[in-house]
C-alpha cells in the first residue's frame, strides 16, 4: 500500500514575529490537503520579554544559552503564547490543530547537552530513535494537526530548549517509516542563497557534493549550515525530500520544480 | 458493560504556587489507577509576572478582568509555564501526561462573555454540549493523561481566559456518558467549612437542601459558592460524585467515606 503523504513544516524567524506574515502563512498551512505537522521557533518575542524582565539573551554559535530563568521564559513564550496563538489561528482557519511540546505524551525525550567547551544550559539533544511516534500517529490519523513548540524534556521533570529545525528533522525521520514525508523549512529568505543579501541568487538544488563545494568556497551565510545538516540527515534517513525557502513560496509549490531550494 | 472510571481533578490555589505541595500532589496524581484528566488554575504566578511587566491584575467577583495584555500573560503562564512544568513532572512520575488548552483539538469552544454590567474582557463561557470529546476519549483510551490549562478559544482565533472549576465540571459532564466520572476539586482547605478559618469544621456531605440552608445562613466563605454551583451542575448532569477538599486528602480517599466534602 502506498504511504500517505505527510508534510513536516518548520517555520521560524520573522514569520513568527510579524502578525500579517504569520496570518497568511497559517492560512496556507490550513489549505494543505493531507497530513501536516507544524514546528515553530520562538522569534524575537522571548528576547523582548526577557529584556523587560531583566533576563539577558545570550547566544553562542546561533544557539541560545539557556539558564534557569531563560528556560522558564521560553517555556512561557514558545510553549504558551506562540504555540496557543498559532493553534487558535489554525482553528479559525478550520484546521484542527493541537499544540504540543516534546514533553507532551513523552513524544520527544531528550538529554541535556553535555558541557564540553560551552555550557549551553537547559538545552536538549534528541535521539531520533527515542521519539515516541504512537501518540502522534494516532493524532494525525484522527485528523489533528500537531503544532510543536521547540521544547523537549529530560524525563526527570526538566523542560529543555531545543532547536526547532532539529525537532522538525527528527520528527520527519521518525515518521518516514509510516508516511511519505516532505520536510519543509520556511524562513525569511527565498532559499539557500549564494549571496545572502540577494534573493535572486537562490541555489535551486543541492546534493551532498554541491554542499561540500559550497562549504569549501565558504559561500553559505550564517545559520544555513545547521539547516542543511538537518536536511541531509533527513534525506539519509528516509525522508523523501527537503525544501528550504520563503514561507509564501514553498507551501504553494511543493513539487520538485520549486521556488526555493530542494535538497536531494 | 460497566463504564470505566475517570477522575476529573481540578487543582488550583496554593498547590500550584508551592513547589513542594505541587510535587507531592503530582506524585499522588501519577499513582491513581485508572483514567485521569487534570485541570489546573494559574495560581499567583501570573499576577507576580504581570507586576514585573506592568500589567495590573484586576478582579471582580473573584474573576480576573482579562484585557489584551492579560490574555497574553495568562496564555504564557497558564498555557506554557504552569502547564508544561506539570506535564514534565508527571512524566518524571511515569504518568504519560499531555498538556492542552481548550483550543487544542477544538476540545473546548467557548464564547466571549457578553458585557452586561461588567466587561470581563477576554473571558470565555462554555456550553457543555459544544465540547468535542472525540480527541479526548482517543487520548484517554490510548493511555494519556490530559492536563488542561484554564484557557479556551472563540473559534475565531481568540484565546479566552476561563475559570478552571468550570472547565473541570464541563469536561466531567461531557464525558459522563462514556465514563463513570468522579469530579474532584482540590484546594487549600480541608473541604467546605462552616468556619472558613477552622479546618475542623468540614461539612462532610452536602446535598441541594443543605446547600440552600447554608446559603440562607450566609455560612459559606468567599469563592466556595461558584465551586458548589459547578459541583451541583455536574451531579445534575450525570457525574457520579463530586469531592471537595485538600489535595493531600481527597486523592487518597475517593470513596463515599471521605476526608473532605462529598456533594451528592
Amino acid at each position: 500500500m502506498d504511504k500517505q503523504a505527510l508534510y513536516v513544516i518548520k517555520v521560524g524567524g520573522n514569520v513568527i514575529d510579524h502578525e500579517a506574515l504569520l496570518s497568511t502563512f497559517l492560512k496556507n498551512i490550513a489549505a494543505i490537503k493531507g497530513h501536516v505537522i507544524l514546528v515553530h521557533g520562538g522569534g524575537k518575542i522571548a528576547t523582548r520579554l526577557g529584556d523587560k524582565l531583566g533576563i539577558a539573551s545570550k547566544y553562542v554559535d546561533g544557539r541560545r544559552i539557556t539558564d534557569a530563568d531563560t528556560i522558564d521564559l521560553v517555556t512561557m513564550v514558545y510553549g504558551g503564547l506562540v504555540n496557543k496563538k498559532i493553534v487558535a489561528s489554525l482553528q479559525a482557519n478550520h484546521c484542527n490543530a493541537i499544540g504540543l511540546c516534546g514533553a507532551d505524551g513523552n513524544i520527544i525525550p531528550a538529554t541535556k547537552r553535555p558541557v564540553k567547551t560551552i555550557d549551553y544550559g537547559f538545552v536538549g539533544d534528541i535521539q531520533t530513535s527515542a521519539i515516541n511516534t504512537a501518540p502522534l500517529i494516532s493524532m494525525i490519523n484522527g485528523g489533528l494537526t500537531p503544532v510543536f513548540a521547540p521544547l523537549t524534556h529530560d524525563g526527570n521533570g526538566q523542560i529543555l530548549n531545543t532547536n526547532a529545525d532539529t525537532i522538525a528533522s527528527s520528527l520527519a525521520i521518525a515518521l518516514a517509516a509510516i508516511y511519505e514525508v516532505r520536510l519543509v523549512f520556511c524562513f525569511e529568505k527565498k532559499g539557500v542563497l549564494r549571496d545572502a543579501n540577494d534573493d535572486n541568487t537562490v541555489i535551486n538544488k543541492i546534493n551532498r557534493s554541491i554542499y561540500q563545494q559550497l562549504l569549501d568556497e565558504k559561500a553559505l551565510f550564517d545559520g544555513i549550515i545547521p539547516k542543511l545538516d538537518n536536511a541531509f540527515a533527513a534525506i539519509d534517513n528516509g525522508v523523501k525530500e527537503v525544501l528550504i525557502g520563503h514561507a509564501d513560496d514553498v507551501l504553494q509549490n511543493t513539487t520538485a520544480d520549486v521556488a526555493g531550494t530542494l535538497i536531494y
